[in-house]
């Protein structure tokens, strides 16, 4: 089945003309799964010709603004494109109030159903599954209450081979809490905010660097690590891939556009 | 003094690869507004080189997405870029809650005073003034409360010419009502969303068609009308000018990143 990841956005807070702020899409066997939305994600999927309206499943890993300010927008224009079919929405309770109140402000009473799915990022979950897919939730470290998400194939579909898994971490300082959570992973996405030589700051705002990233995929055993959430400070990212690669040498960028197949 | 307006967003409510929503930059004397602030507005001042922490005045004409998404991402990048400054913003209530929830989630403290100034939006108003300039909010007919605003050079620069003006009139259905408020305006912006072969829809939805924008702009006796709000359903925007030309000649079209000098 199809198993792969695009990346929407790559920055971390500030958006800037060349890269958007966090937003990830992946394709689970044509299941449509939008994890985070940051201001400027409807756009990015026109962009790369995503149909949105297959979207169906949104994950929200917190409440900070670059991942989620682009979903009350991304929500009313599927609103306006008239769709019917459901869509749920996996994250912090608080966002249900954010929402609520901003569709009572517009006076709008959405065409579609929205089911609240709230997580509470307190330890591992299991939050969605079908006959193909399960989706946990586990916590991350961060300065407010943030989720990882484990996107994994079911054991029936092991028959050919090992299922494979794709963990979202973004946003985390270092820790070794998580390693249990993303242990084997096919494709781990982990933040990398910073270079090492910025690995104060880092921990100081609860963000991780490139090289931290990296010994994190090492220690999990991941087959893949894919990097993100990259400071507007820096232009040319390829020092942030040679510091990953010096400790993990199956490191990609998260480039806008690019699709990674899962392996 | 400068007197200009640069467009930042020309589409009603759906973003397109090629159109943002609602967004304005009024130039006054070197003093910049920024009126309504959808998703995407942020990337569009940093496209069109305004510097945006020289904005301190944000004006709201309404709580419909298209006209406000916009406004959290631009919060957050002042705050992150370090902004001492305060910044003034005028809008219905409402939005005061649905930004303090916010901030709130993101357990966010701006590091810039940001000061509220509630609009209600059932008379015309003086809502701001300096030694330069006078700005006033009035009602406009829309589905939800709705401002439109008028910039005016106050009677002290009068001594060389009549005091330019610069109205603001989006979203709102055809109404003679708001005739008394933009008489003579130097530049009337009022809204054009469908082409009047959809009349009956844009009354249904409290919108105007360019026909209507332009015989309110012939009544009111302004110089210059410039349309916007375009459903995204026009790609090509020329049968919106003919029709509005063929009742107010003065009439341009509202292209993202064009500077309307006011005269």
């Amino acid at each position: 089945m199809t198993f792969s990841l695009t990346v929407l956005g790559s920055n971390s807070a500030i958006p800037t003309l060349h890269r958007n702020p966090s937003a990830h899409l992946l394709n689970a066997n044509e299941r449509l799964f939008l994890i985070d939305c940051a201001e400027g994600t409807q756009l990015q999927l026109r962009r790369f010709r995503i149909h949105f309206q297959r979207i169906k499943h949104i994950f929200i890993s917190h409440l900070h603004g670059d991942h989620f300010y682009g979903l009350m927008g991304f929500l009313t224009s599927l609103h306006l494109l008239g769709r019917h079919e459901e869509i749920h929405l996996y994250a912090n309770p608080e966002l249900q109030q954010i929402i609520d109140l901003q569709l009572a402000a517009s006076r709008t009473q959405l065409v579609f159903p929205l089911i609240f799915h709230p997580l509470f990022s307190s330890d591992k979950e299991l939050i969605m599954e079908d006959e193909k897919i399960q989706v946990f939730s586990f916590p991350l470290l961060h300065s407010v209450p943030t989720c990882g998400f484990l996107f994994r194939e079911r054991k029936a579909a092991r028959n050919l081979r090992s299922p494979r898994s794709y963990a979202y971490c973004s946003d985390t300082a270092y820790s070794e809490a998580i390693l249990p959570f993303i242990n084997g992973t096919s494709l781990l996405y982990h933040e990398a905010t910073f270079l090492h030589e910025m690995a104060a700051t880092a921990r100081e705002k609860f963000h991780s660097t490139a090289l931290e990233a990296a010994s994190i995929a090492a220690k999990a055993g991941v087959k893949k690590l894919l990097i993100g959430h990259f400071s507007a400070r820096y232009d040319d990212l390829s020092p942030l891939l040679d510091e990953a690669r010096s400790v993990f040498p199956e490191t990609i960028l998260a480039v806008e556009g690019d699709k990674v197949d899962i392996a």
